[in-house]
């Protein structure tokens, strides 16, 4: 597969990375300006497929990192990403050929793609969640044991560090967190260079087809005046749980982190019943009369009711009209291994 | 000047470094342990004259940071500095050709000895402050315009980072605190390497030779039952502002500093005075009847009132019968330029 993005791809995309950011991986549409600039600056936005991997090609992923709420607010000029790249490519004293997202949520479907465009290199088609999820550790990466170092961190500013060494991935997630609020709690980050016969094996595959297949759904389903909340439990497997709007909000940024209880009222069919979110920038748990109605690694998305407009979790607000969907985590996320990383125990979840 | 160290030199320069620590610096006596078993295993501590630096003699600062009540309770193994050295010439290309003490106070007078045995190097007879400050940029070197990156950071489990861009010294502070309180509150940096002639135009000259002094008339006066406060103020040229008792500690750690208010009862001659002490790490001001007495960057220096042992902010407690001594700054951090990073508008001094 050589896949060179269109703009049309690059909207599509940014849709349904926004509904799999399960209300995190950062604001998609600051994602999809970065990546049209790129077009329009005559870049390529050039997707391999994970078959395409040389078993020895070094392949690095990229995120951004920090609350979503001062993502949204931050300046973005796009090549602070590259340069760290670049910083990491000078400490490690070679090249890299790919790039992969660490996760497919939000903007960081995109991440990589700004990076890889401006330093010639393709994005591979998977990445490390299948969705996203708040803390580093937390890919399929980390969890089949990729060594936690040397990994890279920079900001707008163009300060940047490198962890030479973190004793477990957990260390990194502190390590890197605590630079990102010294950073203003708004930074991207690299981990260090995998082999490509490592990702082929561990990453989420397809996941920027799939994302283009969901906002392509939404797109035709709004063309033809059909339900877009049907059509993206059509094309991601994701079944409807609550059709309402939102009752409160009671939200919190910590720690680098948005914390977050929101609270669903039914409306409709659904009149009557209320459900409540546990949020860590992602949608976590959903809850109802104190039992999950689904819970982590599974998939809790939130839509405008509709549009299919994908909300995030720092733009949920009083009075909004909202789908709430699940939609099963890939098998990759359902290991024992993934379930210590990824599981409702690895937050401590319980009903709010 | 080719100064071998004596384990008696050891205990002299010890007791010295915690009178300059004005309340940190970190534990004196731990840093003691530390070079006496580098003697024990062979290895030397040479410390040579600023004097003695080649003008293009690479040099490079090292010093513990952390709050020194969580520094107290930490196991030091003492090789941990000595690979941070290292992992920092790597990433340099080069190698450094001598050590020198970021701060002279407390531990910090030894850690960068420390290292130098285990490397084979000299430390210089000099430092960064003539003192203890609480913040990394607040060193004659960065008020002098010395580059802020790159940086090293390391704890005691080998956790290392190094900051390859920050844009200011107030940002590597920032970055370097955040780091260590990742890793626990306790951990050493390296700034980057200076040139020998910078560092012999900037550095606080002399101050191992001041702590020795300080150090030596404190076990002299002890030996002949003099009042070794007396020994202190002749050695530093310091003056008593009271003798008294500690009457009341408010001491909390917060975000990688000890912060404190401390209150002192005055003792015969001063019974009925009252004076208070704004801690931040270190003593940084002095007040009675909300005047100051003494104020950063001059040093405010607290001292058991009949051993003459020097008392650290985070061993303060109810009822210590102490001497509060004040010695003038050394003029390098009497300058407009020091006065901004170092003086007491730097840190929003009040009276209590």
């Amino acid at each position: 597969m050589n896949w060179n993005l269109t703009e049309a791809d690059i909207d599509r995309i940014t849709l349904g990375a926004g509904v799999l950011g399960t209300g995190g991986g950062g604001n998609p549409w600051l994602g999809a300006l970065m990546a049209k600039a790129q077009l329009a600056e005559g870049r390529r936005l050039r997707v391999i497929g994970l078959e395409d991997l040389a078993p020895d090609a070094q392949v690095m992923a990229l995120a951004g990192i920090g609350a979503p709420t001062v993502g949204v607010e931050r300046m973005v000029e796009g090549s602070e990403s590259a340069r760290l790249i670049r910083v990491m490519e000078q400490h490690l004293g070679h090249r890299i050929d790919a790039l992969i997202a660490d996760e497919i949520g939000g903007s960081n479907a995109i991440a990589p793609m700004i990076a890889a465009a401006r330093l010639g290199l393709p994005v591979v088609d998977a990445d490390g969640m299948g969705r996203a999820f708040p803390e580093v550790q937390m890919t399929t990466f980390f969890i089949n044991g990729h060594v936690a170092h040397p990994s890279g961190l920079t900001d707008f500013e163009g300060n940047t560090l490198i962890v030479t060494e973190a004793r477990s991935p957990e260390m990194l997630e502190r390590l890197l967190r605590a630079g990102t609020v010294a950073m203003g709690s708004a930074a991207y980050f690299t981990t260090a260079p995998m082999t490509g016969a490592f990702v082929r094996r561990h990453a989420v595959p397809g996941t920027l087809r799939l994302a283009h297949r969901i906002g392509d759904a939404v797109l035709a389903a709004r063309a033809a005046k059909d339900d877009p909340v049907a059509a993206i439990c059509g094309a991601m497997g994701a079944s409807v749980l609550l059709r309402g709007k939102v009752t409160d909000v009671e939200r919190r940024t910590e720690g680098g982190f948005l914390r977050a209880v929101l609270t669903l009222g039914g409306l409709d069919a659904d009149r009557g019943r209320t459900v409540r979110l546990t949020v860590q920038n992602e949608y976590l748990a959903a809850w109802e009369d104190g039992r999950p109605l689904a819970l982590t690694p599974d998939l809790i998305c939130m839509v405008d009711s509709e549009t299919g407009r994908p909300i995030g979790s720092e733009e949920v607000r009083y009075g909004l009209r909202v789908a709430l969907l699940t939609a099963p985590a890939h098998p990759h996320l359902k290991t024992e291994a993934a379930k210590r990383v990824v599981g409702p125990e690895a937050f401590g979840l319980r009903a709010p």
